[in-house]
């Protein structure tokens, strides 16, 4: 850990905190060969900012994005504001010549994500996506399958993520509503992780065709203001008022592979019953994949070429040392990790792409494919007709 | 039991006997107000007509469906055969003044299906058609809870019907792949179920749009001609040709049911490590239910009314006495039924309406909204627009 | 099926019923050797004989089992009354030269299950006891699977068999209670069962360690007579008076096995959410098998054998026609088969013991060792001490 | 966070690093209300001491523990060393003032556990002994159900903690098959854990009866000594003589509880298949709760208060915000948390019990108790009888 690189956090809600932690445990876990400084935090909240920074060790704490940026000693902005913002603060960073690390999706709108594409194409510096379901162990093994040719040539992705933190009518309204401040409902949220799921393991989508709504209509307006939203079922003061959702609860697609695999991509926010549901079936020409991110510990698969028909049937595989990145977490199958190490680990990916090491996936102009799915989406869904994303 | 019809099934498949040995069990284990009496046995190998006959006691075994339709004692016919004889056969019974039992799909085209459904209507007698999965306590159950309002307003059907009876590129040609004699490939063996069960739960579907695919274009041609398959995984000689396979392995449509609810339906007969993988999500805005009729005993329900967050999830409930049907096989939850004890349930409706009650669900004509969803998709998958069902 | 065997069942209560399908399924779906006349159905209730009689179609019915026995027509006596009418009534049968066919367990008390085996060996006639559970395709298979060595030497059988039917404590007292009329409680009922299955699959047991509680102590008095049970939920009326339980709620052992494995027997009538939880892990030197009959059409396989460590795990097998008797039901995995297919395949096998095939397990005899064991809990539940059963 | 504790620790294997790791992410993660310094890391290999030292800041690195606890800066003393070593090292930490933070079991035999009490007693300082399932958020949770009469009254606890990591007769011996070293077998690798899960959530252990086995009698010497072993799969090299090995693979109780229990604890190091796998069933008067920490991540749930009979079944909880500890890592059910997060809630609770604030369970010598239910089954499958806890 010879270089030591400067760290600047944007946002200290529940993502920014998860960067922290992950920025402070990601070198001593994976033994980076890049180490990290906590150099700044910043938050619109001033105090927010200084509380954080005080409790993971950041040396300053600021009141704006825009004093982050302007800090010379910060090399490397991580970016974990809502949407809308995104666009704004990556460009600025790209601008003064620092790395990037954006929370998913890019933007809130495809216009403002060329930009931050384009931005970065001239900063000529690194970015990473938060696209976190990419490091699971189970979802990088499925892809290390898949590239190996353990399941023959893919012929069906079944996606799907979904989960209920908007299935009550009674749930209020919050910045995830609007857009111009989320832009997609559902689709940035939660679909955007399943397109980088099938991205990664699959290949590029080519043909999308797709259907949206927003079942809930209107929602109670938050006496707080729109700005925060809770996902632990505690009550959140409301004013009486109602206001029109702007994006959709729930939206599907049918796609076509470049590879030639059929697919389909389900998302929704309103689905009673389901959590972290991420959740996948892909089928290949020699044997099936099968995975509940909600048991992300575990991976299912199924190989045509058995010793005996009698005894073939689905392999639960339990997630261990054999499997990618497990091993600087437990020597042994079982133990099990969770989510926040999922963050550990991209952290630790991108301090190697930091110090020269290969490409952690997707940089922000890979993550633009991803963008362009979803905007496909919601173009098909408004035309009610294939979009080609050539 | 006063009256006792006089039965004739046509076809000594697999179905064939499963027909036979419900309309002997059924009446014993409904009690049913009607009797059977097993009239005739057809097959064009009048052996294996024989064969059946003696080993179920119908008093004739004949070597041709027309004999059976001719025969004055036969009140009702019931159609095994492969599918594109379906309309002949039931057209003929129905000239003849017969009640109809027939299998699943109604035939292998729109037209013929079409003429079925003008013939029973100009006949007047009863129809029922072999949807056997809307007799699972289950399915039936989810139904009950679905029309009682258990999980609101239904907004979601994810629904999927795969097997991997034709996964492997070796097994040979057989009449599932010709247009002729089947018609649909997956479409019309599985996904006609899936329809069934969608259009029975949440309503009637009004717009399809769809993609479908043959990934295994060709199959080796078996010796022993096309008119059977093996499902059971035992070699079938093939004399060294490929034929060119004319119907489709896999299947996916995004839909819109009349009540506002989104839905997918996704099929295929070359997903390996499914077998009988009917199954279905449902969402509403007050719940949903989960089923996979691998696991037909057992059914998964989670509702938003629960007294606790903390102790709130999936319930699997074990199907028993309490739900539709099961009782009449056990009085213990747990024990569990069978496939060939829903056929058997199938024949006891069957029965009860021959006999004057309520008439099950689907007759033919009613079974042609089904068939409509069908040919829908295969349309929209050609034309690459979503297609109205009226 | 040249030869045709007279058949008499002794009572007509769930089992009564489904000895009298199987009787008549047998033979149709497994194409026996051996036909069967249904001679005559007896019961105490001779209104309740009729109506049987009536429904399955046996010629005669009758008041009592002395009558049955009576008969020189019936060459096979099935009984299926309260445990302590077992031994009375097999040993009037043995010495009128019948073949017995009995429900598990053998008698309420070890003397008089003792003189059912010297009866058995007097007659020189066949016998069959009913643990139906051997039947089931995936126990069966487990069995072949332990035979051919597919787990090595087996050295651990862990056991339960545990349901909910008297976890209530306001459930009324029934025969089930009685020390002279069910002798055991859960270990009677359900024990009974899982010790068949350890010694068809593991072999003799010669040691056991145990101990046993009855946690509702008093149960309520019904106003009918305590001769029947519910167990489908509904109501009961009672006397309001209380009376005390005379046998066990729950009893367990630690067993060891003549080949040297350990082992576990857990027993309950009291757990609640248990239903049909027959479930057994069997470890052997080179894997292991997992099963839970609430899910019948499914075995868990682990080997040591595997390719890769990194996709080793358990295996989901689903039940098909690669597996015992599942052949005779469908030709399709995953349709799977239900409870009452356990009992038509035991008949099956009962009748191709009396045609001259290999003798089903256990005969009376051999159904002896099982009772050993349940007696060898009770002794250890009430000395403290391993007991040796030779 | 105004008092800041030094600590030591003893041991860089997988739980020393664990035991770093947990004490550097504690304190930001709950907030302690002490703080944590890393004052130094002792082993007996000093250049591993060195680069763990490095790797997670301690400001010393040792090559004795003598050394660690002569250090006056060290307030606490973490002891993570193979068992023989735990007395000796406590012993001392406890003479010198220390508070004492130990992994599991205390000691590999009776004599030197019961020293390990008396010094803490004679200390007065506060100690805490490494049983991390303890503070899994699903296993606090069920303790919780079960004290707030969720389930009623306890009736039976049924556990297994085995494993499959010396399956395999080619496994190397190592440390864990001495009795000197080890003591105990899979007893005091895997069943300690049980042993507390069983004492926290359902009381006292007052009487067991056990047996005991060995089965792979003699294991390869590994030609690096035996002071470590390996989990991952990888080969060691062997020297090609064999050697004894001193303690149990697999040993299972029966036991009665306090309270009025019945249980059984099954333990092996030898379970093909199973990885982490801390079981259970607790069943109790009202209810039901079983857990598999191999999805630690949820729970189910059976109560007999359920509105319906028909859609009562067990409930799967996905482990969130609601439940013990779990806030503190994500907002958002079904995240999910992994093991090592179980050591960093168990520091964060070290660090209030030293702050002042209520103990966590098991002190040094509440873990007596617990060791005493482990040497009553080697007493017990020795001797043949039941053994008196009391």
């Amino acid at each position: 850990m010879s270089r030591s690189i400067g760290v600047g956090i944007v946002g200290t809600g529940f993502m920014g905190q998860a960067h922290a932690m992950a920025f402070q445990s990601a070198p001593l876990i994976f033994g980076t060969s890049v180490n990290v400084r906590l150099v700044a935090i910043a938050d619109i909240n001033l105090a927010a900012a200084q509380a954080t920074a005080k409790r993971f060790g950041f040396a300053k704490a600021l009141g704006s994005w825009q004093e982050l940026i302007a800090d010379p000693e910060i090399e490397l902005v991580a970016i974990t504001t809502p949407n809308a913002l995104h666009a704004d603060i990556a460009i600025a960073a790209f601008a003064a010549g620092k790395h990037v690390y954006c929370e998913k999706p890019l933007s809130a709108d495809l216009k403002s994500a060329e930009a931050m594409v384009a931005a970065a194409g001239k900063a000529g510096t690194k970015s990473l996506v938060g696209y976190n379901y990419l490091r699971s162990p189970a979802i990088a093994y499925a892809k290390k399958l898949i590239a190996d040719g353990a399941i023959g040539h893919v012929t069906y992705f079944h996606g799907i993520c979904d989960e209920d933190y908007m299935a009550d009518a009674s749930t209020p309204f919050s910045w995830r509503c609007r857009q111009d401040t989320a832009g997609f409902g559902a689709l940035g949220d939660l679909a955007s992780h399943l397109v980088s799921v099938a991205r990664d393991l699959v290949g590029p989508i080519t043909r999308v065709v797709a259907d949206q709504k927003t079942f809930i209509e209107k929602r109670p307006v938050p006496s707080a203001g729109d700005g925060t939203e809770k996902r632990d079922g505690s009550a959140v003061a409301t004013t009486g008022e109602m206001r029109k959702v702007e994006n959709e609860d729930t939206a599907h697609a049918l796609v076509q592979f470049k590879g030639g695999a059929m697919g389909t991509l389900i998302t929704s926010r309103a689905h009673w019953g389901r959590k972290a549901h991420l959740a996948f079936e892909i089928f290949g020409t020699e044997g099936s994949i099968l995975l509940d991110h909600e048991r992300m510990n575990e991976l299912q698969i199924y190989s045509k070429k058995s010793d005996d028909p009698a005894t073939n049937g689905y392999r639960r595989i339990p997630i261990g040392p054999e499997h990618p990145f497990y091993g600087k977490f437990s020597p042994a199958k079982g133990h099990g990790i969770g989510f926040n190490d999922l963050k550990i680990i991209e952290v630790a990916l991108l301090l190697e792409t930091l110090g020269g090491g290969a490409a952690a996936y997707p940089s922000i102009p890979q993550a633009m494919e991803i963008e362009r799915v979803l905007h496909g989406i919601v173009e098909s869904a408004s035309s009610g007709k294939w979009v080609e994303l050539g």
